[in-house]
């Protein structure tokens, strides 16, 4: 269908061309730089009068130019006549902040949906976004799709046996329970407690996790120091070895040299965030999504439901 | 007034005091940091609850960055009630991009005054805003200052005599003019001509300069090639002497070292951007706008009239 255009821009370049491929169409056309003083230049480069326009991006880290990059192509998409502008997001930035965790503080996912939509998007398609109530901060329809069925079906073709899968904290245990169903495994949490201001926090392990191959599972690894501990405290309670995964490597700051000095044996994640080469530890397996939202992309384009992706 | 607040982000803190200081107040407490991952944190430290709220932030380099601080306190001061929100920008970046040069470009210009209604801002108060237009793609007040009459009487007061104003180009014929009705003198423009495509321009100098001091005025020097190749040109057809200005420092990529090898004597310059160590050279002057914008505050509001703070 000529009508139907993919394009990128900076964070995911690799990602946008194999969904290209999985859909079976070149990228769209179109340039992305910087002015000298570090302002945003976009032109796209073929017409897209009339047409159905998918832009892939991720606002992951530089986030802020990576959200710019995109509102100004969503900007300079709807100048030119796009019928309708669809995002793409892998990952959602700002996603943490969903919430006012305090007085005064700003709620930014918010914020990004309502500039999103002020730039002119007219759909999102995103995955794992952190939270669910994070579709409501839109008034465009929103396809949230998941990162679980990839992350499972690779445990599943690595015939692990004896598997429980953990949730690291009380928040993911809905996550980890869709895992479970999937390798037909149980499941535990690790139920953090600080006993006393002030006072280190103990690991309690709610579940049985004795002599068994435990996969943990999150939406975002950050940090890492949320896992690393988790797994260490899997291993000193008896489980025989400690997978890892997650949709959303953002793996900043100390996050590698924990993963490396931590009990993990491999740790799984997506490709909605690229791993630039310092990343690319042994230990790390990267899984693609690109068939996933190719699929997503096709579905929406012939006004199919993507729910049938999840099945 | 208790009820006025000023705060700052992290592109002016400087110029942000020294308003205070004219104001006679405080500035309001607040933190700006960043997250592992490069996302910005921001919390208010006190209330501003009813309160009439100014946020001094220019969205200079790295724009993207500055753009999103300002965005994410104006949703976090409308969270926290804050009665008005008034956003001082001393500078405003992607200025340049205020119209479609080429098909299929973005207007940023205009998508950034969107953004910043949409994050809630209810008040602009910018200097020298590139176009007049920029005013129009706002839907809230916007009040423009000018740096003319600080960069003129910066020029009056070194007493130099037989001068010429002279605009760089076509569109700044207008500003030249104000300086040049400020000082008493006439003015000369310089008019680029391409003669044929791929064969450089030539820079006619209209209006007489012979013998004279010049003074180059322009709103903004990014690069500087604009500038000192004007400077030249004037050196070369007999002014005695060159002088340039401009209200927003820029200087990116090679600015300083043409300003340095360039003809010009004295670049004068305000402080709507920091100069940085590496851009403070002998030859640039720079004048702080504090006293205009605290004046421009206090008398929006005591809801006065702006225009004054021209005469
Ligand atoms: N980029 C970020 N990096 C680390 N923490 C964050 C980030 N954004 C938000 N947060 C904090 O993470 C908490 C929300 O995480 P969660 O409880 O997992 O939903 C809130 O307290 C936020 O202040
Ligand atoms: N940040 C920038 N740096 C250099 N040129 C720019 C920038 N933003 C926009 N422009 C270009 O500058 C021109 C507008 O400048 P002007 O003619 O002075 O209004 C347009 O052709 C823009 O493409």
């Amino acid at each position: 269908d000529p009508n139907l255009k993919v394009f990128t821009l900076n964070s995911n370049p690799a990602l946008a061309e194999e969904i290209a491929k999985h859909i079976g169409i070149h990228l769209g056309k179109s340039s992305v730089s910087m002015f000298s003083d570090g302002e945003i230049q976009i032109n796209i480069e073929e017409s897209i009068r009339g047409c159905d326009v998918y832009v892939i991006q991720s606002t992951s880290n530089p986030v802020n130019k990576h959200l710019m990059e995109l509102l100004i192509m969503i900007d300079a998409l709807k100048r030119a006549s796009a019928r309708t502008i669809n995002v793409v997001l892998p990952y959602y930035g700002y996603a943490r902040q969903d919430r006012k965790a305090r007085s005064r503080e700003p709620i930014t996912a918010k914020l990004v949906a309502n500039l999103l939509e002020t730039a002119g998007a007219t759909r999102v398609i995103a995955i794992d976004l952190h939270a669910p109530q994070i579709q409501g901060f839109f008034d465009i329809p929103v396809d949230q799709l998941l990162g679980v069925p990839i992350l499972s079906d690779y445990f599943k073709s690595k015939k692990l046996e004896d598997i429980v899968v953990v949730s690291p904290d009380h928040g993911g245990v809905t996550r980890a329970r869709k895992m479970a169903d999937r390798l037909k495994a149980p499941i535990a949490i690790i139920d953090k407690r600080r006993p006393r201001p002030n006072v280190a926090e103990v690991m309690n392990i709610v579940g049985n996790i004795q002599g068994k191959t435990a996969i943990l599972i999150d939406d975002i690894i950050d940090t890492a120091g949320t896992i690393t501990l988790a797994a260490n405290a899997l291993i000193e309670n008896g489980a025989k070895s400690v997978y890892a995964c997650c949709t959303h490597p953002v793996l900043s700051g100390p996050a590698i040299e924990r993963i490396s000095g931590s009990s993990i044996k491999e740790l799984v994640v997506t490709n909605t965030i690229p791993l630039p080469k310092e990343k690319q530890i042994d230990k790390v397996t990267s899984l693609s999504v690109a068939p996933l939202l190719g699929e997503a992309i096709i579905r929406v384009h012939e006004k199919l439901s993507v729910s049938k992706l999840f099945d």
